[in-house]
């Protein structure tokens, strides 16, 4: 078993991968506007843990799947989830100008770009899921229940209904209840989607599918929790942002709800949750997405 | 064959049937937060011709195939052109209050809403196209053919690169080429995904596939110059849209460029040269659409 600290290597490696063929994912042979491709481009490389896609290859992986043949998918969830940082960032919505401490797509490019842009990728999401059929030879079938997936999990049903949630419970969340329905939606959705793919890309059984399902919810909620954590007692340095921002801005989180300790033991929880559904479904390689867990559990940004 | 008035009978009673349909694609039993449904049925209910869904079917019938098993990527097209509609009217974009005599989505719901509920739709849209294989049994390979087109069709090489030109360009388009850039992506790209799904549907060769492309971007064409032209000399009353609004805004058409006669020329030419694509083919059911070419050129709204 690899040390953490190897392993942060490892996936510092995998993002360093994701990026690079992201940068290639609008071919400059393509005939796009000029600052529409400008648009996508600066959001798709603005940086970011590269965690979802990390998942779709690391879950392929898990299941005896090529990494390679997965990367169309990782690249898909990847423009879903920029997509959804761009339009969030809107005026109309949370208004922000700095993201990862760089200015918003809107603050660059203009609001109207940002709209375009950010339709643009989703819509670009779905043509690189067929990559896989047609890069890679990953059965048609299987390619196209990625596909089913990603509109269940991103859409109405699932991400979009999520930030929905959120905007419409601004006024006041008043139950736990509530805060977990909208995490479950804004968060764990894509990071399910993202495990389900790569075992899909990998020809996962519906148990296999099931355990990886399972082990995401549990992941995708601890994640958050973690993330409010670390709005309260992480490093600015680290984070690359502000802490307390969550206070000042009267959200309420999982610390406000139970306090933080118990929002502490709330993470190691799921997380070996997460763990024990993996280990029960015996995939071939579970290995690495056991690690990941971990990693995420003990991450300081 | 029919006359153009019982034609046109027929294509109200087709665009009742896409109607019908689309009051049933998002059921009740989805957990969707209710303003979110609420915001993307008003929009998907609010009118329109259901010209792109009703090309689906009509190209499917032209190749042989069912019309039934064409219905939930009819469906997907009128989703893709809604949410277009939803952004391209926001405050950012073309800033419209009213369409087609109803208020606008943001308008109503408020503009966060009114993205997500554009986002979700173009979302939804993927996944209603995947149903033409889980519901209908036409085989994976050709409905994911159809994804990959629509997200190209639709996407930064395609629809919402159009849209991108046309913001661009509005400082000053200054030459004729430049207009038909932005009909080629705005207005035929949806026009021949439409044809060429219907085709997919119905197992179309390559060979068939061309003639409904060339058919539809002539088409596409011809149906934008015939907008320019009704916004001229149209019926208010019929348009169910004050006329003369091109000139007002200074938007540039065709007839700006090549005067009204050469316009209503054009439009002739175009649908003949259309119809003339489609005959060549031998398609074994082609009549519906080469009357669906003449229906277009001698509407008056």
């Amino acid at each position: 078993m690899k040390t953490t600290s190897t392993f942060g290597e490892y996936i510092a490696s995998q993002a360093e991968r994701v990026e690079a063929a992201l940068i290639e994912a609008l071919p400059a042979s393509w005939d796009v506007p000029g600052s529409l491709r400008e648009s996508m481009n600066y959001s798709l490389m603005a940086g970011g843990k590269r965690l979802r896609p990390i998942m779709v290859l690391e879950a392929a992986e898990a299941l005896g799947g090529s990494q390679a043949a997965a990367l169309p998918v990782a690249l898909a969830i990847e423009m879903v989830h920029t997509y959804s940082l761009v339009h969030d960032d809107l005026p109309a919505m949370d208004n922000d100008d700095y993201r990862r401490g760089k200015l918003t797509n809107h603050k660059v490019y203009g609001e109207a770009m940002a709209i375009l842009a950010g339709d643009a990728l989703l819509t670009q999401a779905f043509y690189s899921v067929t990559q896989a059929h047609r890069g890679f030879g990953i059965p048609a079938e299987r390619v196209l229940a990625i596909t089913e997936e990603l509109s269940f999990y991103a859409g109405a049903r699932g991400m979009v209904g999520g930030q929905a949630a959120d905007m419409l419970g601004e006024q006041g969340i008043t139950k736990l209840e509530e805060l977990e329905f909208i995490h479950l939606h804004k968060t764990s959705d894509l990071i399910v989607f993202s495990l389900r793919a790569g075992g899909h890309i990998a020809g996962a059984t519906e148990a296999q599918l099931n355990a990886l399902t399972e082990f995401g919810y549990a992941l995708g909620l601890a994640f958050q929790i973690q993330d409010d954590i670390l709005d309260i007692i992480g490093d600015e340095q680290k984070l690359g942002k502000p802490v307390k921002s969550d206070e000042k801005q009267q959200k309420v989180t999982y610390p406000y709800f139970i306090g933080l300790e118990a929002s502490e033991q709330k993470v190691k929880e799921l997380t070996k949750q997460a763990k024990t559904a993996l280990i029960q479904a015996n995939l071939p390689n579970p290995d690495r997405l056991l690690q990941l867990a971990d990693y995420l559990m003990q991450r300081d940004h």
